[in-house]
């Protein structure tokens, strides 16, 4: 069962003495800029779902079995013991499908996983903001580069975001607590190891959890290397490596060229609207289409959509029941931008799920996929009785060429964050998020950021 | 990348269902016994490694993250919250591979993670004797079944003792916490999309940090299952789920096939030596022949082992550096059982790994794979001036064929348990552990079996 060939590139290793080495002076202006519009977007994100059922269950559940932890949570009371905060902020960060998305090969959500555990950490260890955010964007770094080169073919089924997390998480910690370059080597062969995410779970509440045990699981990798806990030296490339027996993956070049010359951090997007990124030019092109003509829904017959064929791996529920099913339905999106002209989180509730405007609509939705098309495109056509409109979305809106401004940022964080905190106090948590890297204790923004 | 055919066996949905409905009278006598044989086992085998490097190392680690937990450790006075004692003593317990095996159609170890997670859960829920004997039943036989069905004919690279375990402790944990059907479903599910264990990690700490980890995932997962929290129907045998997504296994018929009419725990057994159970015909076949001829390893020129094609997947490190690492070398059990007629733990040690005489003989040592030698069989030759010895053992001490008797486990017991908690306080715990079914609180072995 064991391969022959020794992989020719150290790839867990050359990680390690990259994320050792680095230094915050070594980072572009501008990548220290997206570190702090994605920290910004993040808390907002995590504050928005704080409240979320899902995120109330995992509190009792947490609770349940220890109530004496003393790490905050975003957007609530309780504290839990900082591995358990970890995994409870992931779980709100990512529990509206509204988090950061790195458009590359693959879909993935950095942020959660690294800035969850970053905050738990930043619980027990002094951590200066400029420290959170350094680690951040390795942390992210990571992620993305294991993203797109062992998913970056094909993908047996996995949630990517946490596939990737674990690591992503362990190196933003490692690096926090300055760890020597074995022990970072270290760190992430532990959280390679312990892998989060099957895409079975899409539409269901653990999709969230991988997002927050990813994290828990990368804090734990870092905490247990800080104290020389060992792992495998080819834990990432060995025959029997994570990329590997996770993807089948070989060609792992990617993952360590060019390190420190470019960061992926560069390549976030952000979402105007709450859920998975790859049904966002649809749900442009029925807001457009509606704007023009408000009885749309009403009128048409047939609504044909030209898309990525992703769209369809990754959001063909055709007759979604919950909210959370919502999510990942294409027919769903269309339907209720049609009818409503909405797709915020009210979009995709419950009700919605079954609201029968919206239900009728998404039977008249049909989705071909088209490899010509690119993620941030679509082709629209609504096929009225006597006529055809045409709505084409070349970029759509927080795509990498059209990205969310800083004040499309705000205005998102006032609505997340706003809503569960009130407007003065979210005014002042945003003050404080605007200068991040010169804060001296990251506890300041967890303080500020409590219900 | 979703397939297209539904799966035609609903294997979460029947697995949560004979979970539920299974009760401790239907258990029949011999697998009670059984139970209460791998229980006393294991307890012995956690106490046996709780002051290993990897432990102490571990606990610091959690320490440092929160030090106000109330659940106790096996064999150590320190108290940890309940995940990070499951984890723990899960990682005590499999660190001088030296637990449980079924030898079905792989080599998993599956008390660890159940009883990890029950002995945490038993902190903080009411659980008699009776209760726990029943989860851990219950909890082995998912595990065996999936890593029999699952894993069977290939294996990506999974370690399944990790890979598994998970849903053997969610299974147990969610029986202990009387779930519903549907609940117990959701927490194989929970448990299914949180994976641990590449075998890259052989020979370092990560693989005892596997059976930890499964542990304090599965009772996480059964935690968050009692407060409502949801996972996909089809975890296990969805088209993105456990089976297909780890291993590309799409035949599940004996995961679920005659529930209830066999127990997979009646096939456990227990390793008189303390390293990989594919490395024990040859260590028995080599103590024998020293046993015959005490000057044997002066004098064999070569050492010619004949074994099932496992032991070289598993266990082929010709040179081994490090106590860890000896234990996946067979070059290495054969050649300190040649010099120095041990098997135990001190065989398996740092100062072993460098001996000098034992590395002179390592070198002499070749293992040639062989599909007609079952597992528990070798044949070794010994080839000396003029002559040759054949030892052939059909079957070890340790198999199904000839298994450990009760009193063999008791003196294994005495021997690592009473190393660590002292002869009296040993002999009191093995006391209580002989009539752990009746004992109204399990705790009252926690409380007997810590430093």
């Amino acid at each position: 069962m064991r391969a022959t060939a020794e992989p020719a590139i150290a790839v867990t290793r050359q990680l390690g003495r990259f994320i050792a080495t680095s230094s915050w002076l070594d980072i572009p202006v501008d990548v220290r800029r997206e570190a702090r519009r994605t920290l910004v977007h993040w808390i907002a994100c995590a504050i928005g779902g704080s409240t979320h059922d899902t995120v109330e269950r995992a509190v009792r559940a947490q609770l349940a079995m220890s109530n004496h932890g003393n790490a905050r949570l975003f957007g609530r009371r309780e504290r839990l013991v900082p591995a358990s905060a970890a995994l409870v902020n992931g779980i709100a960060s990512h529990v509206l499908d509204f988090d950061d998305t790195q458009l590359g090969a693959t879909n993935v959500h950095p942020t959660g996983p690294v800035a969850s555990a970053l905050f738990a950490l930043a619980e027990i260890r002094p951590l200066s903001g400029a420290a959170l955010a350094h680690a951040l964007v390795l942390g992210i770094e990571v992620e993305c580069r294991l993203a797109n080169a062992v998913f970056r073919h094909a993908n047996r089924g996995w949630h990517v975001t946490g596939a990737v997390g674990s690591l992503g998480a362990a190196a933003a910690c490692a690096k926090a607590l300055a760890l020597e370059e074995q022990q970072i080597a270290f760190a992430l062969g532990t959280a390679a190891t312990q892998v989060v995410g099957l895409r079975e779970m899409f539409g269901s509440m653990c999709k969230s959890l991988h997002t927050g045990r990813a994290a828990d699981n990368g804090l734990t990798a870092a905490m247990l290397a800080a104290e020389g806990y060992t792992s495998a030296d080819a834990a990432v490339e060995g025959p029997q490596g994570y990329a590997q027996v996770l993807n089948g993956a070989t060609d792992l070049a990617g993952v360590v060229g060019a390190l420190g010359q470019r960061y992926e951090i560069s390549r976030l997007s952000y979402k105007p609207y709450a859920c998975g990124v790859v049904m966002h030019p649809t749900i442009e092109a029925c807001l457009r289409a509606r704007e023009a003509r408000p009885d749309l829904s009403a009128r048409a017959t047939a609504i044909t959509l030209r898309v990525h064929p992703d769209v369809l791996s990754a959001t063909g529920k055709q007759s979604p029941r919950t909210g959370l099913e919502t999510k990942f339905s294409v027919y769903h999106a269309a339907a209720v931008a049609l009818v409503h002209g909405i797709a915020g989180e009210d979009a995709f509730s419950d009700a919605m799920a079954v609201d029968p405007h919206v239900s009728a609509v998404r039977g008249r939705v049909r989705a071909q996929p088209d490899e010509a098309v690119r993620k941030d495109e679509v082709h629209a056509t609504f096929s009225l009785p006597g006529e055809t409109i045409e709505e084409h979305i070349d970029h759509v809106v927080g795509s990498v060429t059209r990205p969310m401004t800083d004040a499309d940022l705000e205005r998102k964080f006032e609505s997340l964050a706003g809503e569960v905190l009130g407007a003065s106090r979210c005014g002042r948590l945003l003050e404080r998020c605007r200068g991040f890297e010169e804060i001296s204790d990251a506890r300041e923004v967890l303080a500020a950021a409590t219900a």
